[in-house]
């Protein structure tokens, strides 16, 4: 359930209709638009009766939510939502191309690489610190180490900083330095994770479990919006299937999906989905052009001695290749 | 193996080739290309020594072929092909777009529909007179009526006519009044319609199976190639995975792999693939960008009585949009 | 619609049903059972109004039947039909054990591996003289040659004879060789093929696509009934996944699914499924246990050299463990 | 690489050689067999010389092992392993249920069920005190609250107690009231709390995450066995398919799978896979004589009134038939 609020309501009456929601064994969580405000019902099981919500000054409506997620949902949040990290905007019509290292490796590669993607108009870098590895004999990446790398990297090109949480531990840690917060697919339905990824004061980057439909993606979202971060980018990186000529088959057709049932913005990775430099080019072409927010993309200046996945960083030209094609399709859009 | 042949080889030279690979138990099949002519050896199960060939007149070399596939493949083949039907151009640069409703209903129905088509830039029809359907109650297509109304079309409108044969008995049909005979994705491993596609003198349009890889997929496309007939055009029209937000998830990967492993076109079934006409634009243009060499459009003037899969079927004013972005998206590519 | 006659209605009382049907300008498919007939409308878009039929002799009631297939389902025939192909019946309790080779090789091969599996308790014997190969460049099968080698076993070895048909061609042929005509799965969804195969008088044995629901397999077990053969055995094969340790996944979930939905019974297929010799014992004794009317098993005296899919037969001494492992699990059931 | 002692090497040729592994940058984890001891070097990236260890006293052989996984492998620990949980052994010959409700309502609810699966012969109660579940607004289970309670079922009725945890806090809770410590699908990759739980003294019960190869879930089994706990238990549950006459695909062919690969027993539950309870006994059955070690089964004195997933509890009666029927196939095992 959905009380909106009319355009002229004030934070007074906003207030009220919390405390009378609480009376009724409710919580009711506040989500201001741009010309007004609604407060979600939640903790419902059933339906709820809202006679007395709406008798209460400032109330225009009271909407039914049928889908099970509620503050995720265009139905409650119709206009897009455009999450800002620093001066960058994602969701707001210009495509944010996120690049980097699959791991932070060093701080003479990170910063190699930093400004080469820099110099080619990346606006975040990306690299990770703490590595889900499906091994625990692998590299699992540099920890609190990785992290200050990425604090230089940020001081040294202005470049905001993206980077993955795997645990409460590392999640603490990485709040501390990143400027987003990536839960990677692993770790989509984490759902201890994502409680406490709901409780940061920073963007999160959530990407798409190997095997989840549109539906259980969006619940993962709404675990963290549940506990009132608002700003989360999701992020689709190929889903599980027979085919064989990708690592997975990345699917575009979510993008038209999290539109029709989503306010929040939607980026694509095509590197992880591909498993394959030479198609990160293409798909990318492909994710811009159906309509996604933005770009997650591998690049190493050395893909032949990366530490991890060098098979689907790009090459430096490749990269450089791919920003000019993304400028120019923009024009189109 | 494939024997290639000098630049200035000769006809005579050729056919001495042939001849002797014939001599050696196998079977030469001779692959025209823009600069010199090149013969694949068919029917060896292990190595095949090629001394005797190298000696030969014309002779350049001789090529080990990995991969199972041969014909389609564009090891042997490294210049991609341009399918010519009329005077439209399948691979050539500009992508093509082929439109219509699911069935032909009518000949009311079919000519309203080609008109508006037409109209908006595309340059083939499509329209199916016999239908493959899971149930054996459901409409199965007008038949030998069907393709006359498809005739009529091409006479009035002037489009080409591409439709689907489901069996031997269709496939006769099919091929005395289409300009492209269409080969559903439930038949692509239906091996003895593919031979007998194979013997036509007429493009084919192989859409890629529900569980097939792009191996089996290529496979397919050499029954078609190995009878002789070396107009093939690929379509990918989604496969079936966990996901269902879309009635199968759309691989635009395919696109990339099958430039990388055939020289055959490839264009994109968005309509089937999604099953949802509001997803076909955006997915349209991410097939485009990614490359695709065309689009196979479901549209109807009213698809609220469409006798087939209505709902997936673009409203006129959507296939107007559609046509308009793809023009301006091509200004882009 | 189902019209379900009286327990004691007359021939004559059936064939009126049938010809009101026909006036109603619908077909009426008779469908006896042990108790009573009951006659499917078959052809009726949307719903049927049955006042008029109610109202003739011998009619005892009408039955909506939702579900998309009529004739398949154990709505409309509520016992599990026991499908006789000479002495052997399958369905009625006892598993049934067809095995053989893969692919008829030669009369030496057919009739070791024939006295082989006879001597251990199989009851049909199988061998592909038709086969569907993924390449155009392997071995296809001996045609009528395996055929007559096919002959030639049951009249040496007394086993009834379960081979494939690929196309109308072969379906003609085979049917004047076999007992039991098999459908491969790669035509689960060739419409002609189930039809021709529907006007035989032949049980029809017909494999699960690889990407086929439940629903799909009956509407293509459906098609064939429609034509009026009743004599359709389900064989659950493996359908295809992510999961790449077995060649496919055997969904033995199947048998239960396919119990609940129709009367056919159900064999299974463990050799395609694993594509692995050794998985093959355990998971027929898993089989059996869920409930399987019957085994597909795949055995050759010399796995080594079989011309195709030597990887999945089994060794003739682990045939011989597989039927008396089988032999003491029957006692279990 | 695994070093194999002699069958008479000591305590201290052991730790000799565990040292002279620590010297070469790496660490040795012994693996004591029931005729001798191997020890595990893990940290390699590359391969090892074994030069030096091989001229140590009581070394025996060096294998180098090929596969991801280590500790888990078949190739290290031949013989299987049996995990012994109070007197309960799991993977000893004789199949242990495992049953109970999906969560812990009440300590009524509790005490109802565990008499009733007791007195049909299940040797551990399972039961959830906290759940992962898709929504937010689901109710997350009793808490300590709930262990508290299963701690009461343990006292009252001698069954030993699985429960799962889903992150770091649940762990520490849970292990100090389980007997075993379940870990769910979707936690099959939070190696976080994989880590955690192999440095418990308890026996942990491993799911198969939903889109899991066997390779990729050993080696989550690898995580918790290289931090020393070898007591895992595997659990098939299910794969994510397109197939929907189940909630998930039932891969019964992961029991010769991991039987080839591994050491460890495997259970199965069938409850999950299905969603449906009618289908629970016959996969059952398939279950234990495709192999399974034990099965993982949902009861519920109330299913209709069931706080979660009643749909797929078994009634009383029917885990009563269940009991009755796993204990006559035994007999043939």
């Amino acid at each position: 359930m959905l009380i909106v609020m009319k355009n002229d309501a004030t934070e007074g009456q906003v207030q009220a209709v919390i405390r009378e929601i609480q009376k009724m064994g409710y919580r009711g969580v506040p989500m201001p638009g741009a010309i007004r405000t609604a407060v979600c019902i939640i903790g419902n099981k059933g339906p709820v009766d809202a006679t007395q919500l709406l008798s209460l000054e400032g109330v225009r409506e009271a909407i039914p939510v049928t889908k099970p997620y509620k503050l995720v949902s265009r139905e409650t949040h119709p206009e897009s939502s455009v999450i800002s990290v620093g001066d960058v905007k994602i969701g707001g019509g210009e495509p944010v191309i996120i690049a980097g290292p699959c791991a932070v490796e060093s701080e003479e590669q990170a910063l190699t690489i930093a400004t080469l993607v820099k110099e080619h108009g990346a606006r975040v870098f990306r690299g990770g610190a703490f590595k889900p590895r499906t091994s625990p004999y692998s590299f699992q990446g540099l920890g609190e180490k990785g992290l200050k790398i990425l604090q230089k990297v940020r001081r040294e090109t202005g470049l905001l900083i993206a980077t993955e949480a795997i645990d409460s531990e590392s999640l603490s840690l990485v709040a501390g330095y990143a400027d987003i917060v990536q839960i990677g697919a692993r770790n989509m339905q984490n759902y201890s994770l994502l409680r406490l990824a709901g409780q940061l004061n920073k963007p999160v980057l959530l990407k798409r479990g190997l095997a989840a439909t549109i539906d259980e993606w969006l619940m993962a979202a709404e675990y963290i919006m549940s506990e009132g971060n608002t700003r989360v980018i999701l992020c689709e990186r190929g889903i599980r299937t027979f085919s064989d000529n990708t690592r997975n088959t990345l699917d575009l057709s979510a993008i038209p999906s999290i539109r029709e049932a989503s306010h929040l913005p939607i980026i694509v990775d095509p590197s992880h989905a591909a498993g394959r430099r030479d198609y990160v080019i293409p798909l990318s072409r492909g994710a811009i052009a159906v309509g996604a927010d933005g770009l997650l993309i591998e690049v190493h200046h050395d893909p032949a001695h990366a530490l991890s996945d060098g098979m689907q960083s790009l090459y430096p030209q490749q990269f450089a290749e791919l920003m000019d094609e993304i400028g120019r399709l923009k024009q189109f859009l």
